[in-house]
This record gives C-alpha cells, structure tokens and sequence, in this order.
C-alpha cells in the first residue's frame, strides 16, 4: 500500500513509475548512513521521452523549462521509492543541484528550477524546502532542457 | 556577543549581514546531523547589488572575479551565521562548488575561486581549508559573475 | 604493503602516484565522519601533463574524453590513497560528479563519463558502483577536457 506521502501525490495527479536504470557502471542512487544520494534526473516523462529538450534562452521558454524541472524532481522521487520502499521515510529534503542547459545570457535560472523545488513542497510540505544550487550548463546529455540531482536525509 | 571567529573578521573589515531569505520554495541552509548544506551563493553585496556582472573572458577580469568570489564566501559566512548563531560552531569547511561565469576560452576559474578558499582560512585558519571543484559554466542566476556553494561540518 | 585493490589495479596496469597538492588555499580531500570529499580533479596524467585538451563536440573525441574521464578517476584513486593510506578502506564510491567541457551542441557526457565509472568498478567491483550526475560546462580549468569529482564512504 502507498505511504501518505504517495497518496497525497496521487491526489494531485502525480503517480510514480519504476524509473529506468542506468545502462552503465553507476546506480540510480546510493544510501550511506541516513543520507540517500540521487543521481542527476533528466526531464523525461516516465515514458521516456523528453518533456523538454533543448536551450533555455533559445526554444525553450521559462515556462516549459520550469515544467521540465517538476518532470526531473519526479523522477527524483521514483528513484527514492525504488531506494526505499516508501517516501514517507524521507526525514527531509536536504539538496537539490539544478542544471539547466542555457544560452551564455539566459540568467533566470532560479524561476526554471522553482518547478522542482515546489514539488518537492507539494510532495513533502516543510520537509521538503531544502538548500539549492541553481547553474546553466553549456549542454546537458540527450540535450535535456534541465538535470537535477538530489540528497534525502532519510529514516 | 560576537565569537572568536566572527570578531577575527571584523578585525579583517568583514562584518556579517542578516541574509535575504529566498523567495521561492527552498531555503538558505539546511543541516543534516553534523553537516550543513549551504545554498550556492551568487556575488552580491550586503545591499544586495552584484559585487561582478557578466562572464569572466569578457568584461570581467580575473582580480574582479575573484573578488566576487571572495563576496560568495562572505554570504556563505551570513549563511552559517544564521544557522548557527555562531561562526565558532564550524569544525571545519567541508568542500566549496564553485561556478564561474565564463566564455568557452576562459580557463583561469581557479584563480578566481581562490577569493573563495583565501577568505575560508582568512576566517577559520587551517580549518577553513576545503575540497573544492571549480567548472566554468555558461550563464548564472541574474548574470551574477560567480556562485559558490558549501558544505560545513559543525558542532 | 599494498592492499588487495591497489594489487588489482596494478595486474590491469594501473599504478597510483603521489597527487599533486593544490597550490592554494584547498587541499585535495577532507573527511568527515565516514565520508570522504574528493576535489575535483582534472584530467592529467601522473607527469601533470593533460591526457585530453579543449572540449568534447570540438577537436575532442568521444573516445579521447572516455580515456580523459579515466584519467580523472585514477586522480580519484590516488587521491584516497594519500587520505588513506590503503583503497582496501573505500567501503563505498557514493557519487561521482562530471564535468564536461562541451560545446552547446555536444549531448554524450554519459559515453564520456563511462571512463571514470568503469574505473572505479574495474577497481572496486560493486562497491564502486556510484551515483553519478554529468553535465556539459563552457570551459574548465586549463582547458581540460574533463573534470571529475567524487564522494567516498570510507572505513
């Protein structure tokens, strides 16, 4: 049965996917001790298909960017189910690293990653404010429009 | 009253501002157990106005970025003070990300971030010696020259 | 005496040299608890000399990077060893962070970053499976071609 936590994303129409491994010699995430580290999620659905793709700054508006952000924080998520079993064990979101494939003069950053980090409240209320670091990338892999990487301080 | 650490500085010239909060859903620092995670920094002053706007490789030179750098450090010093009430509490500056706003042919970030690290051991001696990773990235949140993040363990 | 990984290491050819200490106010790794943080390390051979120079998407092969980000983790290895004294005591590769000096256009960070991913399980088999987030910046220290940082649970 779904934790709280799940059940409160379904009510908002959020349900989380098995997400993909990665076909390579790294992991989805590793736990050391109560902190659960998250590989850098690209903003594909769970059909695997890019929400976004391309250069904020050049065909990608600020809204389609924040939306590809709310994909990559989802994505976080399934990967923290897969860890755990269960969000509820989240204790509290503790980082988000926010990567956006930008233009050398888009600088609004902040309002793109905004989309990850309000899921993160959706999903875990006060738990899940958590410290950010918001940069733009000269590219990103498959030309994802975001990356977001996350630590989870967990039960 | 002032600790030891916080009062080293204001003999330097350095005094600590109240930090702006963010105004979106993430926070200034979190702490989990003894580690706290600091949010990445842009160069502003205490008045909120950029210490260095635009890329290091065109416009912005090296002395100027690095004392941008240097002003990500003090914000990053605001930072702990707010979540600590006490500079004295750090046990030891962990590891500074740093990110430099930079054109494709712009290959001198260290120096830069080194206005970073000389502040850290300015305030904490060798203490405030750190990990660091330095990347030069193509665009940051409101053209802000350079961004420092931190992790500090603390008592 | 050297430990059994160091010893597997050496049958695939791979020796570890003394790193190079940052000239500045950072130091190479700083341990905290359990948890040991690497500095980003660039991709030069034992001799200092850079294994791969400029970026990937221009004059930078996909196979050159891959031997660049290689060249990152054995910095890495070496790295630890001088934390250390012995790889036998790295309970866990955590995560790994990868920067690629790309052109805008360039989206195979991932093929490139297998290099330094394949080391570490070359080297510790499952335990250096890791969490992993790559990126593409516009330019890194020195012009290389890749830059490698990583987090390590340590006995």
């Amino acid at each position: 049965m779904a934790g709280t936590i799940e059940q409160n994303l379904a009510t908002q129409g959020i349900t989380l996917h098995e997400p993909a491994s990665p076909i390579a010699n790294y992991v989805g995430f590793v736990r050391t001790g109560n902190l659960l580290f998250v590989s850098g999620q690209v903003c594909v659905n769970p059909e695997g298909k890019l929400i976004a793709k391309g250069k904020l700054g050049a065909g990608v508006s600020v809204e389609q960017g924040n939306a590809a952000a709310r994909g990559c924080a989802i994505n976080l998520l399934a990967q923290i189910k897969a860890a755990l079993g269960d969000l509820d064990k989240v204790v509290r979101v503790v980082r988000l690293g926010g990567f956006v494939n930008s233009t050398p003069d888009f600088v609004d950053g902040p309002k793109v990653l905004n989309g990850a980090s309000d899921l993160m409240v959706a999903a875990f209320g006060d738990k899940g404010r958590h410290a950010r670091t918001t940069v733009g990338v000269a590219s990103l892999p498959a030309d994802a429009a975001v990356e977001v990487e996350g630590l989870f301080e967990v039960a």
